[in-house]
């Protein structure tokens, strides 16, 4: 991915809270039948590790071999940004469009785990997750459905583990620009109702 | 990209529509370098072509060579959904937690320009798209600015154009849930401000 050196986030915990914020992520691989990708949620354990798990009916885990090479995509709010928007056109208008937008690029390796110990920690650990941001303390536990039923949604999926080799994560939020013209875009995208990008633009460090 | 056949979208002017709402995709190649992806705002041209353009400084357009094959990727609104949002929940507890998502996953061959011609086209079309729909009538255009920096801006880009070979479109809205449920979790996502993809999933045909 082209990053130029000021849409370039190298803060591993900046970059674990853009992974927590937006865990849909677009896991791509390059297999015998040309590229093939899957949108699944992903959870990172740590700096090094992502877990997640697929339907066993989704032949990624039999078209993927364990041990590949995959690129994990993860992207999150973006927005088109007009020129109208910067203060600064009036000087020389010398602006023109851009898209703002927040994304990670890992590389790699998947490995499939089809035990159910690596499922239950896998499923486990993304409903923990998960359920505690959204309903805290009415969380939804794995406990709270009928063991059968349980036992049989375990056995239609397949735990996955990627063991991260590269991190490229690029927060493109008009960070290029004066004080001036980033307060013009986050007005405007606020305005038109896009909050969050609107407070990621002004506080691009996510410290809001 | 598995697609159970009640999330597999094959209306043409649906599949449009997604990419028209969310027009950032992940452009996708496997290179002598393995797997690389850039954001790139796209436009569908028509069902069989989309266009857009890339920094002349990004070596995606030198690693991938024109003709080869690609994955974009384009992704919408997504949310996490709780059992807890599921009215059938009380009867027999027998649900758990997914994501909802819509994404369309796009194979085709990609080619590079660097003709004036095809940079103005695909910045032409792209700028009209979008400032017609941020601004309307005080929409933004190209000749507001100075010819001179224009020229300077047309000479840092590369125009690209995709020939689509396969169209895999995968809503994935609650489809397979009764109405009562598609009802809940539509509620939830609506009161806790993930306003778009609550519309989407209570109308997945995008007529809301």
């Amino acid at each position: 991915m082209y990053i130029p050196a000021h849409f370039h986030e190298t803060d591993p915990s900046a970059i674990g809270a853009m992974i927590a914020a937006h865990p849909l992520a677009q896991v791509v691989a390059h297999t015998a039948q040309g590229l093939v990708a899957n949108p699944l949620p992903l959870l990172a354990v740590d700096e090094t590790t992502l877990v997640g798990h697929v339907a066993l009916a989704n032949d990624m885990h039999n078209v993927v071999r364990s041990g590949s090479d995959v690129l994990i995509i993860f992207q999150g709010n973006n927005a088109y940004i007009s020129p109208n928007w910067y203060p600064s056109k009036s000087i020389d208008h010398a602006v023109v469009p851009t898209w703002n937008y927040e994304t990670v690029h890992i590389h790699g390796r998947i490995s499939f785990q089809h035990d159910n110990k690596s499922k239950i920690d896998a499923v486990g650990r993304l409903t923990k997750t998960h359920e505690q941001a959204t309903n805290g303390a009415q969380a939804w536990k794995m406990a709270d459905a009928p063991p059968d039923y349980l036992a049989k949604m375990l056995d239609g999926i397949v735990a996955i583990q990627i063991d991260i080799t590269r991190t490229f994560a690029k927060p493109k939020l008009s960070q290029n620009k004066s004080a001036d013209d980033i307060n013009g875009v986050a007005d405007a995208l606020h305005q038109r109702g896009d909050k969050d990008i609107a407070a990621a633009i002004r506080q691009p460090d996510g410290s809001d």
